[in-house]
């Protein structure tokens, strides 16, 4: 089956400890759909400007994955700078320039229309409402979103909230939108608004999945999947859109929506946000083979399970 | 088979959300020796002030633990006050009065020299090594440590933790021991320094077991446990001791010390961790069964385990 993104396609300026990289391929929407393309086919729907070459499609399409959603704008292509410190966690941002994704109206192909799977990647909660709404007989909508939307647009962000089945967010936005800091009491809260389930990720630490009551078929349960304890993180920036395009590729790649399936899910997500990580941009999820990544699947069900 | 355990016997000032206590019983060898109670015989090596009433000791003894190594001395028991906010992994602590702690000399009444098994809680290394010398036919031996000892007393911390087999820390203090902010590569170096395993108590997140390379039979891949995600953690005091009595009970429980028991004893560590947290001081770890236990470390399997 096939997954439909909508999100951002950008370059990146980075800095780590373990080096620079100036201009490379970046964005949410990038990097969920090459992670997701080791498991279903991938359509993206996102805006670029004229810096946009070929050769940085070209590394979409390698995957297989369907670019015809990429609309061309005039000016320049969003450009994000970061820098990580020694805490891989936290992204100290240095520029950020919307350029031509600052007008972005996201506008399906007809031929994506008939997806069973759709991720809104963190844009505008107005746009990914319009987005929703263009798919109305979508199997599963997942989404993320973060502390602008949540702070600023509260009033629309409940308005999307309340069409996405599956909400990917961090720690700290979960906390912000329940308006409560215990993690359990906020994740309740959360899918009080409307998600069936709550994926919430705590970088190096894994990612927790929370179902609604009833949902998915089985108790109340939650859910965790580890993170690798890896040696060097050399470039964190995407781990978390790979981690939603393993999550959401695993779930479009089987036959129903259950409960193991998204247990599943869990762990392809931390084992694609592991790749992620271990180069620049996206640099290693351009090059795996499905070997690797059962192999590393295996490594995380070793790394959890007790015989 | 039995453990012996040195450390603080103490009272506790306690101020969280969820309400006040002026004293009650704490200190590292109690909810140590309650928690690991529940596995194994358990041998508790301390001193108490004037202040601690046969009232306090007959709450170890209602749980079959051996006090006859708790010393009488003159003056006032061991006094820590603290409080949490709304973060509950960070302890405020508002006072420390060590009274008859601080010119502790651990003490093993002969009848406890034949145990297989030794806990060391968090004392001074000099101490803890003399206690280390005493038992020379232990089995096992488990040790904590904190900031403190790491950052004033590098030289006899050293010389301790060339006799400790499994060193329990918490991420912070990992770090700063190895001098590494990646969690990986200190775990490693840490090793380097003497323990055969490290546990990493990731707090909310659970905790994380790496082995030192040929160590209990096996490979170089680390293991993890996860923490039950409680929706009220009234009070944190005592989670990282009960944490290490529910692992080195478990592991002081079983004939041999192999790779796997200490994948379960990561799993029962977190269960009493989490039991621990649930009331304030060691009310919880009082009056729990072994089948609610067992129960919960289903639910922690559940947690994390794929079908």
């Amino acid at each position: 089956m096939s997954i439909v993104v909508v999100g951002s396609v950008a370059f990146d300026g980075l800095k780590t400890p373990y080096g620079v990289r100036e201009k490379v391929l970046g964005g949410a929407a990038t990097y969920f759909s090459l992670s997701a393309s080791y498991f279903t086919d991938v359509r993206v729907v996102g805006v670029v400007g004229d810096d946009f070459l070929p050769e940085h499609e070209a590394v979409m399409n390698q995957r297989g994955v369907d670019t015809r959603g990429i609309q061309r704008a005039e000016g320049k292509t969003f450009f994000w700078k970061g820098e990580y410190g020694d805490n891989v966690n936290e992204a100290k941002t240095l520029r950020t320039d919307l350029n031509v994704f600052a007008t972005f109206q996201p506008q399906l192909p007809p031929e994506y229309l008939n997806s069973d799977y759709l991720f809104l990647a963190n844009i505008d909660p107005v746009l990914q409402m319009k987005v929703c709404d263009s798919m109305p007989n979508a199997k599963l909508v997942g989404g993320d979103t973060m502390n602008y939307w949540i702070h600023d647009h509260r009033a629309s962000l409940g308005e999307m909230l309340r069409r996405v089945d599956v909400l990917l967010i961090n720690d700290g936005e979960t906390k912000m939108l329940a308006g409560d800091n215990s993690l359990p009491r906020a994740a309740r809260k959360v899918l009080e608004l409307g998600p069936k389930a709550l994926v919430v990720k705590h970088g190096e630490y894994g990612a927790t999945i929370f179902f609604r009551d009833g949902e998915f078929a089985g108790g109340h349960h939650p859910f965790r999947a580890p993170a690798l304890p890896l040696d060097e993180v050399r470039d964190p920036t995407g781990a978390g859109d790979s981690f939603a395009g393993g999550f959401m590729g695993h779930i479009a790649s089987q036959d129903e929506v259950t409960r193991e399936v998204l247990k599943h899910a869990m762990f392809y997500g931390s084992v694609m946000g592991s790749f992620a990580v271990e180069r620049f941009g996206t640099e290693r999820l351009q090059s795996l083979t499905r070997e690797e990544i059962d192999e590393r699947f295996n490594t995380f069900r070793e790394l959890t399970h007790l015989s």
